[in-house]
């Protein structure tokens, strides 16, 4: 099974080093305030981060009052970064790619993974692990490329009008699963595409009750403030789900 | 809140009729096949089946060995014609919008709902009373248009390529939820779009476990066969459900 690390070529870190930088992005806007809703009350728990990049969510988890955070990447640039710049008494950084989650102990109360499952091939393997890793009642919450996005595989993602203005996202191949390739600062990044269906079943399969999912669109109030933001209204960028271990 | 009656209207019945009369169609190759895969074994259970249109399905619930068959619907064109060709001692067909099953009493083991569920406005308040309706650990199955497919409010359905071959479905709106007017043998037929995380959110609030989802697309088998199935690897019609009351 390919583990893949993009994060470690220069010119991805570079580019995705200024991506993260700027203040107003999808992430910033969509992925973060929703992903931290869904998280429960941190206080006192053990928290694990499935590709944790430069640690600042660790760092904030910690600020909110987790015991410990135990924060995995496979990416030796992303984890020398997280150490320089959100280094904890509190927080655990280790390179290991999700697919070897098997390494480490369980006893976690909740397990968080921002934007980093849908590179992973293996999904039933690793959320069979992340439900091990868990304590009883424990919550897994994830976020992942929306899978109305993640099958785009070629072609023009958008019709847009005699204006630019985008009018369709273009919606292809969504029942077939898979790897794609894309090209996000380098070419042949990687990804994999899994159904809806397939994202839930697989979960439900692992042993986890679906408790709530997100798909974040924004407010009339930001997209009048970010018009570019309207195409979220067409085509969602990001999927959310907490589901808790039975 | 509206409760919307096309099926009484003369020409959508008649085009309803013959679209259901003929062999190979959407429903009969994928809905009805994945709403029988999710059905548990109905011998000896009561069964409510909501939209029971013609009471095709009502009869081979009995005849799957279900005691006792409740099929409601809106349309009195419709029960007369379940009652003409789908009579059974055991089915009881009732004239009722879904919006009225607080006259009903309980004590269901499964209720079933065949594509009649995207009509309904008051989601949450239809499922609250299924969850009513349904004994403790009792299912309910159902299936509704895709929500990459509910979405649709007008424009082209899909992009062709130069020898008119579907390339891209043309989702738009997707992130905007309420009434949707189309044209379905009559105009104006209305349904409501939910994104995917708001049918399965509300399912949970209202006192389910999300047992299985399904979206079904086709073999290479049934596409080799009928061509023009290949489009549902675009887009999915359907949308099919399995939850548990809790």
């Amino acid at each position: 099974m390919a583990k893949q690390n993009i994060y470690d070529n220069e010119i991805f870190f570079e580019g995705y080093q200024k991506l993260r930088e700027r203040g107003v992005n999808a992430n910033n806007l969509f992925e973060i305030p929703a992903r931290y809703a869904l998280l429960p009350d941190l206080k006192g728990l053990r928290v694990l981060d499935l590709g944790c990049g430069m640690g600042d969510d660790c760092r904030e988890y910690i600020r909110r009052g987790a015991k410990e955070v135990v924060g995995i990447d496979i990416s030796e640039k992303m984890l020398e970064a997280a150490k320089a710049k959100n280094a904890d008494p509190g927080i655990t950084y280790i390179r290991m790619p999700m697919e070897d989650l098997y390494k480490l102990e369980g006893g976690f109360d909740v397990v968080v993974s921002s934007l980093a499952i849908h590179y992973v091939e293996d999904y039933k393997g690793v959320i069979r692990e992340v439900n091990r890793l868990l304590k009883k009642g424990g919550e897994f919450i994830f976020s992942q490329e929306h899978p109305v996005n993640s099958c785009y595989g070629g072609g023009e993602r958008w019709t847009k009008d005699e204006n630019g203005i985008k009018i369709y996202s273009n919606l292809a191949n969504y029942g077939i699963e898979g790897e794609r390739e894309s090209t996000w600062f380098v070419d042949n990044v990687k990804k994999y595409h899994r159904m809806f269906s397939t994202v839930i079943n697989d979960l439900i399969d692992a042993g986890f009750a679906i408790e709530r999912l997100t798909e974040p669109v924004p407010t009339k109030e930001l997209v009048a403030k970010y018009p570019d933001y309207y195409d979220l209204y067409h085509r969602p960028d990001f999927l959310l789900v907490k589901a808790r271990k039975i």
